[in-house]
């Protein structure tokens, strides 16, 4: 088993620096490097080409649209990389749709229902909103009916031990901070609860529980389930909309509270899934590769616009400016679009697998994974000196505002770990993510949760960073 | 057919006095007129004891959580009649559960795909979030298919006429103006977008339509379906995500979209419901009522908690405060928990005929059925004269800020129209409701919404307010 920093790199996000609290030093800001003047005129008629251009939105709206949820191993995911792939040919990329492994995961049958609570009137049940996750088995398509019990930690659960929780139905109730999220500490908040989404399973097998139920990790309000990977347990697991998960939790103070749950979904064998790698080959040092990058692949509830179709859409951006405009860096970009970044990583995967002897020149890898609000600035995991290399480059997108550079200790993108594993300078944008787990891996991640302006700027960062980081004179240190 | 006015009032909340704008001359603030002495101090007294209860907030929980969901003709109802018959009882109030004629509507199995749509990738469907109305017909068991065009008025449906409408599914993507919401003109924004729910069904039956299908009426953007009342028509009604309905709406801008629809929802045969009335007989004039009032069914999706769990709970806890401070007013305080408000009216139907000879004697009926938001006063329907008496009322909820006071041409609730048609005052308690309709007839309408303060402050408003009129030494003119 992963230990924890690696496991919450698993679920479905990337880690911005605000995971890692900055230490005093790295608050005092370099002095910048100065970029080179064609450099800084290029970046400059880049940002403001990536500022009046709707080519994002326009790719946003086909993939969540006219193509909508991409799981991988579905129909959507397969057509989403051959589009993309096509896409990027249009612009004179060389493209190519590498294999991967992936997980094919279907969702079933899922409802679930209080038979017995107190106060119950005769005849009457109450439904539970609730969506399966990634990892938990399926019930006989009859369901189960048990004992629900209510805990609110790890520790609280281990205190009950097995005589309390063999064959129950235990539901951790722990809440998404919306205090920190609302502070700027979305990401904070996500990894204090999520572990209960990812390894509550384990836990309540462990001692014997007939099925994992977990308050959803999310701040929204609006009774909505959100989805997402959790550990192989041999038990049915869920996440329940925190209205029901508030429900059973005072239900359940008051007396016995019985329910019935029908959970079918279908953990097919892996099967083939496609990571789109396409270059703008390099005028100097074309084996030398810069990566800007989201994954493809998302969850089946919404239509993964946020997550992370954003991230996809302005890493084509990027190219699809540097055609328009005719700048070819000195060294190769590449664009990638990941597939299976949410429920199992097949597609980093396979890269880092494929790619193992090209590690040396990878020169940074950029990813774009926590949604697609107003851009901040950067998290970078990489030396001292190359960060503030990175930090040189920033000074383009003040009028964006995305200035921010954030040292970080943990990859800052989970499909781009593979290739900071090895060494590779990561980059991630950090986006006003206040919002972001509102929507995230719920039905509600759709085109209109991006504002254009905002998808723009996003395509800006993505496109400045990553063409510096390709044509500056000196290549990025390690 | 009842003429628009009033068809919105039936349509699942109260109208309140924003509906109409005030004249200029109606914002001239008619110098108060000083209450006794005695009266003002009770009322003071009553203000506090309701500001420092939580009896409203836990009746609410036990409505909400315990019983749950409480649509006409359900068990829950039933159970939520009964519930608020005993406790009222347990007051030491005269209570009665007075029968009323009451639909029976039952949801059935929902659900929809787009099955043909431009750039749909081979095997893939799109999943349509939507809710039956409780209007529309059944489809049968296995669907029905068919052509999807949108209309965005009444005007562009009468113009596409027959010939296109004939054999299509109809979808009216009418928004809920969220600018006038936020501005405080929540219920404007409702009145104009809810007559395509309530009557889009007819609209479309009559050109030979196979199915209306409307814009959810609300302003969330958490792809939650808005379920309500619609005239009764022979094809199948239901209303779509916000979300959905703009997903169709671009891709029919686009090419052909063919959608599989399946809507079984029961019209049973009317039943046997319960309005509770519940009397504090007066000392002077027993003869003579006050009514405070909310209605006690809800729609099934959530556990109506705003619509109108709150509006009952504040009646009740008028009663709580009088009986627990041991004032008793000149005339009845009656406490009346309407039934079926939200799909034909049957309560307040069958108290204005079982009632009709005592209208005379009703000397005002108070309704809150806007939400549980923070109060701001009172919509008012009556005199100038008896508009001046209830300004003078106020005074007294300074601190809680209920003193806002709008005349209103028509009736501020629709449980109490039948009497304020019989000359009755009536009176509306106006709340914040700018996020009202973000949860309105939605799944997401329950307990965690209602704010425990704002909740006192209601029962604050209501309270005062009733036992004003019920003590004052005049009665109030008509």
């Amino acid at each position: 088993m992963k230990k924890l920093a690696l496991t919450l790199v698993m679920l479905g996000c990337a880690i911005p620096a605000a995971w890692t609290q900055p230490k005093s030093s790295t608050l005092l800001v370099t002095p910048a490097q100065t970029l080179p003047r064609e450099l800084s005129e290029q970046l400059q008629a880049i940002r403001d080409a990536a500022l009046s251009s709707d080519y994002a939105w326009q790719q946003l709206a086909h993939l969540t649209e006219n193509i909508g949820p991409r799981p991988a191993g579905s129909p959507q995911a397969q057509a989403a990389s051959e589009y993309v792939a096509a896409e990027l040919r249009k612009l004179g990329l060389d493209v190519h749709l590498e294999e991967a492994t992936v997980s094919h995961w279907v969702r079933g049958e899922e409802k679930a229902e209080l038979v017995e609570f107190p106060g119950q009137p005769a005849q009457a049940r109450q439904k539970i909103v609730l969506t399966a996750l990634s990892g938990g088995a399926a019930t006989p398509a009859e369901g189960i009916t048990g004992d629900v019990i209510v805990v609110h930690s790890f520790t609280e659960l281990t205190a009950l031990g097995h005589d309390k929780v063999a064959g129950r139905i235990v539901l951790f109730n722990v809440r998404y901070d919306t205090r920190k999220a609302a502070a700027g500490f979305a990401f904070d908040a996500y990894g204090e609860a999520v572990v209960y989404r990812a390894k509550g399973g384990e836990a309540v097998a462990a001692l014997g529980g007939s099925a994992a139920l977990v308050r959803s990790v999310g701040g929204a309000e609006y009774r909505l389930p959100h989805t997402g990977f959790s550990y192989p347990v041999n038990i049915p697991s869920a996440a329940l909309a925190a209205e029901d998960a508030d429900l059973i939790d005072h239900l359940a103070a008051q007396g016995r509270v019985r329910m019935h749950l029908t959970l079918t979904p279908q953990h097919l064998p892996d099967t083939t899934g496609f990571n789109v790698v396409a270059d703008i080959k390099g005028s100097e040092h074309p084996e030398q590769i810069v990566v800007v990058s989201g994954h493809l692949d998302s969850w089946d509830l919404g239509r993964g616009a946020i997550d992370d179709g954003a991230g996809v859409v302005i890493s084509m951006a990027t190219a699809e400016i540097l055609q328009r405009l005719h700048i070819r860096p000195r060294r190769t970009l590449r664009v990638i679009a990941w597939m299976d970044e949410e429920n199992g990583g097949g597609g980093h995967n396979a890269y880092g697998k494929a790619h193992a002897s090209e590690m040396p020149n990878h020169i940074a890898a950029i990813e774009s994974d926590a949604g697609a609000g107003h851009p901040l600035g950067f998290s970078v995991k990489a030396s001292t000196a190359a960060t503030a290399s990175v930090r040189s480059i920033v000074e383009v997108l003040q009028p964006v505002g995305a200035t921010v550079i954030r040292p970080t200790t943990v990859s800052p993108g989970s499909d781009i770990e593979p290739l900071v594993d090895a060494g590779v300078p990561g980059i991630g944008i950090i986006q006003d993510g206040r919002k972001y787990f509102d929507y995230h891996h719920t039905p509600a991640d759709t085109l209109d949760k991006v504002d254009p302006q905002e998808l723009r700027e996003n395509a800006a960062a993505m496109a400045v960073m990553g063409y510096a980081l390709a044509a500056m004179p000196e290549q990025l240190g390690r």
